[in-house]
């Protein structure tokens, strides 16, 4: 089991965590709470001038942690899966430009298509970005989804996967972002954090609970504390691997951010504190 | 790949599919359409003369395929467990009294409490029942549910652990329900069910769809043929281990209980010949 955390040195929070706030305000209120990193979702780029909004983060006092998302690379026809590698190519860009040194992938699933044929979508689509990656020195993280997204979101849903993926790309720009809330029923989930460790690819954790009833297949995530995964001791299989990055909330909830935003940070630093 | 299904000799249909029926319409209307077998979830029987019901289903032409559910063993009191247990004995009375040769297993977890921990309490209820099922003659199936329920439904969440958890238990009367809703994610699936052939361990086999976007984390399966999952494909997987047992049609569904049960049972006879 992990130690208690006793300082926000390694917290990272999700622009998305705190949806209802323009990115300006993510950067100031983040930084009044002694949060040290942020994770961009591409959308809270919109309309901005990524590289001005990268160095806001920066003189906040903040580490740009990764830029969310990548992925999404199965579609039915050659021509959507080109569409979704040419994003994925802007993403790399936007990523430079912020001084984002991970994107996070959701890899992608398309309804009623064979998974196998996903998966193998999946790795021609990252191996086809690889160059680019590499050239910005922007590394991609492979996140395992829940199993429930497995037929529109991801065809990768456990960590395993995400390993083999690795070891059949075999790039030192490729690993795996993993997410508590995605892999934390796996029975497996101990030995592949510590395989995934061996292999040099854990490159991100993402952390938040899983609340009983989830109302939403989506978003419905509870704050630290709130469920029934066992952070700490997941986070603690994480750092036996030698992990020192950031511990990143990632809160997608309906009924937090119909809430006030400022309370809702004020929480997520107390839950992070007692219960990651 | 399986062949085409073409005729509903093993076609299986449980009463919560049509849960708005009263248990003497489902036997009814069933058997007016050919169905050939019945599983019936402990619910349908209230109220009624249980060996009467089972006389009634057999003098319709239809088997008795199993009794829905038992389990539920962990719980965070020892006296909570033991009534568990107790619950368990009484679910094998009624499937004796019914004529149901398995009762399905949905084996139980409790928020926030390890999910080791309750693995093993699962484990300790279902040894504490089998010698009755025994003296009874009931097997006893362990559905694996899928992962979303990890929280308070199932510490059991992939084929695999079931099948650890039958070598585990290694009685001759305790084996796997293999539920396509809950499986068909993951990556070892045909792996694991070949195992659980191999074991002797493949005592039923449930089919329903997942369908996208699903909206309701319980009660929004599909129509066989709604979804992605390969429904065809993993009976065949089903098949050649030996499996020649019944096609269970288990549906819970918001939107389809809400509509007229005499259509809905005729879609669920074209969706089973069309797409299973």
């Amino acid at each position: 089991m992990a130690q208690p955390i006793t300082d926000t040195s390694k917290l990272c929070i999700h622009t998305i965590t705190v949806k209802p706030w323009p990115i300006e305000t993510a950067i100031d209120r983040f930084a009044a709470h002694g949060v040290s990193g942020m994770t961009v979702w591409r959308d809270a780029l919109q309309g901005r001038d990524i590289a001005a909004t990268g160095r806001r983060i920066g003189e906040a006092g903040m580490d740009v942690v990764s830029l969310c998302r990548g992925g999404f690379f199965p579609a039915e026809t050659e021509a959507a899966r080109q569409a979704a590698i040419d994003d994925n190519r802007r993403a790399i860009d936007e990523a430079a430009a912020l001084g984002a040194p991970l994107i996070v992938l959701v890899c992608g699933a398309v309804p009623k298509q064979p998974l196998v044929l996903s998966r193998q979508q999946i790795q021609d689509g990252i191996e086809a970005v690889i160059d680019q990656a590499a050239a910005a020195g922007i590394r991609l993280g492979i996140e395992p989804l829940h199993p429930m997204y497995a037929d529109s979101r991801s065809a990768i849903t456990t960590l395993r996967q995400a390993n083999d993926l690795c070891a059949a790309i075999d790039s030192p720009w490729v690993g795996v972002a993993v997410d508590v809330y995605h892999l934390w029923w796996d029975p497996e989930l101990e030995a592949q954090i510590g395989r995934c460790g061996e292999m040099g690819k854990l490159f991100a954790f993402h952390i938040c609970d899983w609340r009983t009833p989830t109302e939403d297949l989506l978003n419905d995530r509870g704050l630290m504390g709130e469920g029934s995964i066992p952070i700490r001791q997941i986070r603690g299989w994480v750092e036996e691997t030698g992990f020192n990055g950031f511990n990143e909330v990632e809160i997608f909830s309906n009924r937090y951010w119909a809430g006030d935003q400022e309370q809702f940070l004020g929480r997520i630093v107390d839950a992070y504190l007692q219960h990651s």
